[in-house]
């Protein structure tokens, strides 16, 4: 688990539902999109939570995210859920998102979104506050977002 | 189909969703408060919708629901939710939701729900506002609550 | 939480998920009938699991659920949910599932549903096999069935 | 509508759910991913549908996804939701998914999927069978593969 979660500043554990299997007896892709989802939100929580998104100043919106399916899940297992941020911008972030099953000491699936700012008030892009940038750079020291 | 629904006065339509079906093959359980949810809230709409609830004034809450599984639903097929309220109270109504499968021909699920009006403002149970309870009496015509 | 679960043969724990709530900003009516599958499903383990519903032998079908929903959820908060059988029937039981949340350290959600036996090859309703019924007397020791 | 699906063999329509929406008034993020879902299960219905996929035979795996949000999807509003192969090879197709707003004319998402060909028996990765291919030739005429 240390080996595949290396580096990765925030990652959390959770039991695999058996709700979350489909038809095909395997977890739903969608279902990996709400575990990089709640991962990222405690990356978030970490920089200040949603405080900075209640309809004013500048908040993260979610503007691409994809998914590479390593491996299928299945209950009953547990799963760690890594994220960090690996590219950083002036008014965006790109992040990787990695779920490591624990039975099969594998990673399952990996990840990759890009959150950009946005300012609730004049409803358009803009730049992350300065201290949310530096907490970023504390936590993950990602290199420079390519475009 | 009529017949399954007839008397209740609003009705939606929509397909099965392969993604609802769960690792038995069969439409999984908390798919079908979510079928319920969907039609309750075109209802709700019909009352003026969720402007009495942003915050302020008397809003819905569901304090409780339960569904009768009658049939197990499964993809591919198209079903109608229909839902109406079958009792009134001064602060509360009951409502009746009913799926029904057209491949079959029957019904899939039952499920009644307590909707009980909340006031935002003093956080505390209230009464509908007038306006509200006479759409409901001319849309359903529903009997007393009986507690 | 001790005392809202005391009395409970199988209790699980986990973390709310931020998707988990609903635009009311409050955990969605659907997903604490996931809550109670997701701790069902640990107590059917228990039983010996499904491999005796596997499309052979006799296996559980749940045929009705409820909850009274009694304290709204918000993340973050962690939840434990508590899953007992009350009554136990030939041919079906009557389970309860609690959820209780530990920020508020109050009862959130309580649902009783009821689960059928089905034979998958006669395509039937059929008794437990005698060993699931053992296995339940002993780990909740549930009334009688009360039709 | 249709300048912003022509071209897609497969187009369905459906309404966006109140409960698809999460707290922050946006239908969530993973939602999308099951609007693509639905949309590519038609097409493959029309290519034989699962029959190649019930423990036997050649069947689709998704490998990859990802979705570009360009739009924020409240309730109410319908969607139409498009999908065709864009990059046919051996082995795998890659597909392109759109979801379009009724309410603002506009592209809400847009997504791209990798579908790789599954050998059940064997458990390895196998080419399509010939009349897939010849289907999905006639549905849309991709062009080949890029690695």
């Amino acid at each position: 688990m240390k080996d595949h979660l290396s580096g990765f500043s925030v990652i959390i554990e959770q039991a695999v539902a058996w709700g979350e299997m489909d038809a095909m007896g395997h977890v739903n892709n969608t279902v990996y999109f709400r575990y990089f989802e709640t991962a990222r939100l405690v990356y978030i929580e970490q920089l200040g939570g949603f405080g900075w998104t209640a309809g004013h100043g500048v908040g993260p919106i979610l503007a691409k995210i994809d998914c590479r399916f390593r491996l299928p899940l299945t209950y009953p297992d547990t799963i760690s859920i890594g994220v960090k941020v690996i590219e950083m911008g002036s008014d965006r972030f790109k992040m990787l998102h990695r779920v490591v099953s624990h039975t099969h000491q594998k990673i399952a699936a990996d990840g990759v979104g890009v959150i950009v700012g946005f300012d609730y008030d004049k409803q358009q892009k803009a730049p992350f506050p300065a201290e949310v940038r530096r907490k970023i750079m504390t936590l993950d020291r990602p290199g420079e977002f390519v475009y």
